[in-house]
């Protein structure tokens, strides 16, 4: 058995010039001319050339470059050497044996003119094509360990919360339903209530990274039935504020993280540069938003009483214009536009303690201080016409001293798409889900 | 507002002798008596005791102590006073301000001899009255971050697979079916054939920690139906053994972490000790391990072809006496014992590439080679009775240059259950599900 150890990623072979070594990938292309044969294998690492001088009958090397196929997956060991013409790097491998490892059928089913639905059917095949798909799930493992590297500092603890719910959390509408030994069960849209239950079981801080869901028909850009989110909670908060404050510092860590291990490669294939963004965000009220907005012909009917994407375009260009800054958080949403658990100011039940965040332009972020007192919770449960009945495990976690908490909840995907000046959430997601789409 | 800034942990406070602080918390308990009031404050950190002379009729401060109410979230702003007669470290805080931020109701649903269900039905309460239950998280926490710390190291890449499939993976039993907007989906059982088709798509290591949901109806101490999967899947592997090495690598690397953050704690909560297992660990094949087992008289009739929690108990008893190790892989399973994807050793159609990871006889880990092959992979899959329509999407990854890989996939929630010297995976998981329950 070959083991790992004795693999070189392409990307090391110029420590190992004159050495013999075994290189693991793919066929990327073939050039079999009359005298020589070229193969480009690209492993996860990069792209080497393989250069054999053909020997005529009887030279196995020779066939078995011959009967290669394009990202056939392949072992081969041979000696590592420079050549100042060859284009990657200068350097060529040599082959002494080839071994094929999984052969692939030929043609494949995509290729560079093929359109992104039947791309997203042929995912494996479209992401390893890509050396930039791949990329991103880097940039997200840095981006989630920066974050988490900030929140464990700052007291977090990481939970698991169930995603089966037995009763339908919020509105019931835009919630998956399943057969659960004969009875209902409910795909958590978000883990909030179970985070803060652990805010009132005593754990301080909450941190959890996990899938969400919403059954919403949605077609845009920016929506899945299911995506990662990133979720914190903040036990014994004097505000919302706090709330704000921890994930402007969370995200420049994480963000830190990124442009030190990534700022050159994401320079390289998306052409984006990684910025560092300074804290405090800027932020703005939604009263004073609307007004910003409304000076700029948004809204003439002034009907609207949250942003439409249209707004959140608009403020965040009035923000980058005032102040050079691509976040801006948007806070104090209006009471008629969020849910019943939403801590609204003193003298203020027009308002919420609330936030969204944005980052050029689009959202990623809603926040918000929830309401911890039983008997507001209650009244503003049916305030919204809620039934208390579905509600009862949730409403319960107040009556036994609950304290003032908040939190906020992050769509990963997004953060990585504005990250990766990407235009759709699809290209973020290894495997998309959405209305019509469950598979592969 | 009081910004957490101003807040001293309890396990903070002999850092401010003399000083005037705030700290947040519950009222474990009150003692009011004739001339003093005491209460026990009880954060995420430790307990402390308030005391307070009465001041007789206008005490602002006897009247709040007067009405706490245990379990109540309070703010108390004191000074932190040294007294060698007081239990709790010689320490008290001499209350200037009490500030009642949820109020308690009485009597308290749960108390010491409530049974397991109900505390259950109350789990917010039962891990904040219990610092071990608590302490499980934090175990939990540094575990994960241990793993992935080493993962990560080791090449992986985090992704985040979809729950939601569209077709029922294995056999379709203990699936769970959910509407999908007319139509049906499945939640996944696994996140395997997804890290596979990342290994496809050129992502060289996958790592993953998710939810993951069985549709068993079992009620064991160590079955969920839904519960966290850690699972790792390794590209062009040379066998078997090298997965085996990685996991018993990570998880000796976690377990030194938990050690250093948390072997005082553990000791003192639990009464176990954290031991740092040695590697390699102990590997014993199935057909030895069944010849041992028989030699002990389990299984007189020869008749079974995978180990029971009996035979896996006595399995580890064996290798304990023998080695002195708590962990064993037990490998070679049956061909007919395990799914078609596993791989089959050259010339033994009859075993697999595949192993269980037992820890102190209980099964944490599945793990094995996949096979690549598509024409080895179609037949097994007929030998096993499956049909491949439903498998297409699986069984597509394999037709283009697939490359040898294998994978595991541990129970979070049973390391935790061991590690802990915990009865019943309920204990650590923060809102257990079972056929029976769904809720809070």
């Amino acid at each position: 058995m070959i083991r790992p150890t004795n693999r070189v990623p392409v990307s090391g072979l110029r420590g190992h010039l004159g050495r013999t070594v075994t290189i693991c990938g793919w066929v990327r292309t073939l050039r079999l001319q009359g005298r020589m044969q070229f193969a480009v294998i690209r492993d996860h690492t990069g792209m080497v050339q393989v250069t054999h001088r053909r020997g005529g009958p009887g030279d196995a090397l020779e066939a078995a470059l011959e009967s290669l196929t394009a990202e056939s997956a392949v072992r081969i060991t041979g000696t590592v050497t420079a050549n100042p013409i060859v284009k990657l790097g200068g350097l060529e491998v040599v082959p002494e044996s080839i071994e094929v490892l999984g052969r692939a059928e030929t043609p494949l089913p995509i290729d560079e003119r093929t359109g992104p639905e039947q791309r997203l059917d042929w995912r494996f095949l479209d992401v390893r094509l890509r050396p930039e798909a791949r990329l991103a799930y880097a940039v997200q493992t840095t981006l989630e360990q920066g974050m988490r590297e900030y929140a464990y500092a700052a007291g977090c603890v990481e939970m698991h919360t169930p995603k089966l719910m037995g009763t339908a959390s919020e509105s019931g509408a835009e919630v998956f339903r399943l057969d659960y030994f004969g009875r209902s069960a409910y795909l958590a849209q978000s883990p909030q209530f179970y985070k803060q239950m652990a805010v009132a079981a005593g754990i301080d801080r909450v941190f959890e990274i996990g899938p969400v869901f919403r059954a919403e028909p949605s077609f845009t850009s920016r929506h899945a039935t299911e995506f990662t989110g990133v979720d914190v909670e903040l036990g014994w908060i004097g505000g919302v504020s706090e709330v704000m404050a921890f994930e402007e510092d969370m995200l420049a860590h994480a963000l830190a993280r990124v442009a030190d291990a990534h700022a050159d490669a994401i320079g390289e294939h998306f052409g984006v540069e990684v910025t560092v963004p300074k804290t405090p965000f800027p932020r703005v009220t939604m009263a004073e938003a609307r007004e910003i907005l409304r000076r700029g012909g948004w809204d003439p009917a002034g009907a609207k009483a949250d942003l439409d994407p249209a707004g959140e375009r608009g403020i965040a260009a009035h923000v980058r214009a005032e102040t050079g800054h691509d976040f801006v958080f948007v806070t104090d949403y209006p009471a008629s536009v969020r849910p019943f658990y939403h801590m609204r100011p003193a003298g203020r039940p027009d308002l919420t303690c609330s936030f969204d965040l944005l980052w050029k332009g689009l959202e990623i972020t809603t926040g918000a201080q929830r309401e911890h007192r039983y008997d507001v919770l209650l009244r503003q449960a049916a305030e919204k016409g809620m039934g208390t009945g579905p509600l009862r495990d949730y409403l319960d976690c107040f009556r036994y001293g609950c304290p003032p908490h908040g939190g906020l909840g992050m769509g990963l995907g997004r953060v990585l798409m504005v990250l990766l000046g990407l235009d759709s959430i699809r290209e973020v997601t290894f495997l998309f889900r959405g209305p019509n789409r469950l598979s592969p």
